[in-house]
């Protein structure tokens, strides 16, 4: 069953006040067509200035992924809960973004892989107390998930949407925090869109040529192991996914189902956009990018979703930090549709 | 002689700060590229945060253009009176993008062709309290200013610079606003660079084929008429410019002299910087680019002056407006760079 789409009518009346403000035809390029998404999506015109606290809200699913053991990543998985901790204390690059544009952000460990009593204490309880699974499988050598956990995990990013709503959200950002991470976004994007290895593997955080020879072979040893398996959302998640991109899967269709729009991040949040899409026929409409990353698979998950990222800054930092980038840009749209002058106002 | 450079020292020490951030290395991309020109440029390490009421400020400089009345524009040179009015009253595109993001607005009439007592009452006195000329010449026909015109608009840019900074400024903007202005900014660059009119010639406020045929020849005969006058920036503005143009040079390269930072916008804008940097040679430095317009002159003066713009959203509406737009970047990066954890206090 398809989604309902963003509203044509408000879609058709943002476009026509577009045409008739005091700016020549076409000279607001995209943020021209960024204010008429955001009124569809939104459901106003003029459209909301998302000034009140809270009404932007980033939610960062935190995951460990079986691959960063075989050389695909330049860093060790010990690095994800550290990173899980700075990020909830408030301290990562992203809160320092989020903080500069006032986004709200949440980190849920979904399947960090830490033992129950870590040397250096657990990882706070507000932020483990819906975990799935402790890791996801190597994919070149076994499935992710269960069929349990991904579903779990697809349940549980459901609620988080629900709960950002509830909680006053009006624009959803998606982030993902894991070493390893782009393999199996990699490896989901290129089963998805029926490519090679070769065409989507990246460098990630920065591995080198030797690296992402094995990054490529991981992928496409992946690919082949779970060949027939291509299909069905829900399948090339437990294949070839892990908890947390399952997760960020059904947060990204449930806000789409509930009508509120998203902007997107990075390679994991455009690879599970691909699956959630697939999954609610109809839920990219309700869809922004908000950068584009240095992954090839992100540009071509992009393509495929028809979307053209609004930044192309060269980040390659995951968290979220390139929809929180592009914030700014949904607010200055609103302000163009919102408060400029018409042309009959103006002209004599 | 040669302008003071941002502080290399700075640089240097903002450059390692970023590479101690709990970030994987070069994923902040050119944001952190942009943080390390802003603390250079900004004096400071960390660099200001720009929250301060006044502290970004746009001047937008106004004037017409004796080419408007041979068939180089989409719109006829009575606009340029009417855009000067509604953005003194806050309610252009380019109103709407500054409030939205702290950035206060200016503008002033230097050479806007209106007569003494028009039909819709004058422009407000102090938008014209300094004006120098009533529009400047067709270029293909004649100077575009006196030399005495030209030197009274460069001082006028140079003394607002001043204001600008007295008044607060630590990031200061520039636009242009006036019906046929990219007709002299493209003839500048191609004089600047050594171009043919084909290579410099956009579509501007959208022109047809047939208008952009027009405007290609207006260039190239402009070109042809001041042969031998390419090389000196003052003989550049007076034959091929115009007063607004000289005076958005004197502007910027006083902003660069006193050591000032400044966020460039479209063409009209970089256009000046070129003259502003062969004028105060090492200008440049203290420039940074805020979007690459449609316009080619732009992109062929951003590479001469090795500027890569921040944004590429298609905007083609001048007024300082793509520049305005930027400015929630550079206070990204001064987040980043001022409240991101560094590696060592996030590993064990």
């Amino acid at each position: 069953m398809s989604l309902r789409a963003p509203d044509p009518d408000l879609r058709a009346a943002a476009r026509e006040r577009l045409g008739a403000l005091a700016t020549p035809a076409g000279a607001l390029g995209r943020l021209g067509d960024l204010a008429v998404w955001w009124a569809a999506t939104s459901g106003e015109l003029p459209p909301p200035d998302l000034a009140g606290p809270g009404e932007v809200r980033l939610v960062v699913l935190a995951g460990d992924h079986g691959v960063a053991a075989h050389g695909v990543s330049a860093y060790p998985a010990a690095v994800t809960p550290a990173m899980v901790r700075t990020v909830a204390a408030g301290r990562a690059a992203v809160n320092a973004l989020a903080a500069a544009h006032q986004v709200s952000v949440r980190v849920l460990d979904v399947s960090v892989d830490v033992p129950p009593a870590p040397a250096d204490g657990p990882l706070p309880a507000e932020v483990s107390s819906r975990k799935v699974c402790r890791g996801s499988g190597a994919i070149h050598l076994q499935d992710a998930t269960t069929v349990e956990e991904a579903e779990t995990a697809l349940a549980l990013g459901r609620e988080l949407a629900r709960e950002e709503v509830a909680a006053g959200g009006r624009l959803l950002l998606g982030g993902d925090l894991g070493i390893g991470n782009t393999t199996p976004a990699a490896a989901l994007v290129a089963a998805a869109l029926g490519l090679p290895a070769t065409a989507v593997a990246g460098r990630g955080t920065g591995i080198d040529d030797a690296g992402l020879a094995r990054k490529t072979e991981v992928v496409a040893t992946a690919l082949a192991r779970t060949r027939g398996r291509h299909e069905d959302p829900l399948d090339l998640l437990v294949g070839l996914g892990s908890a947390d991109l399952a997760a960020t899967t059904g947060y990204l269709a449930e806000a789409a189902r509930l009508g509120v729009p998203v902007l997107l991040d990075g390679l994991m949040s455009v690879a599970c956009a691909l699956l959630a899409d697939r999954m609610a026929p109809g839920a990219a409409a309700w869809f922004a990018a908000g950068h584009r990353s240095t992954e090839p698979a992100q540009s071509l998950a992009l393509d495929h979703l028809g979307l053209v990222p609004l930044l192309d800054l060269g980040l390659r930092l995951g968290e979220g930090s390139g929809a929180v980038a592009a914030v700014p840009l949904v607010r200055a749209a609103a302000a163009l549709l919102r408060d400029t002058a018409l042309l009959s106002e103006v002209l004599p």
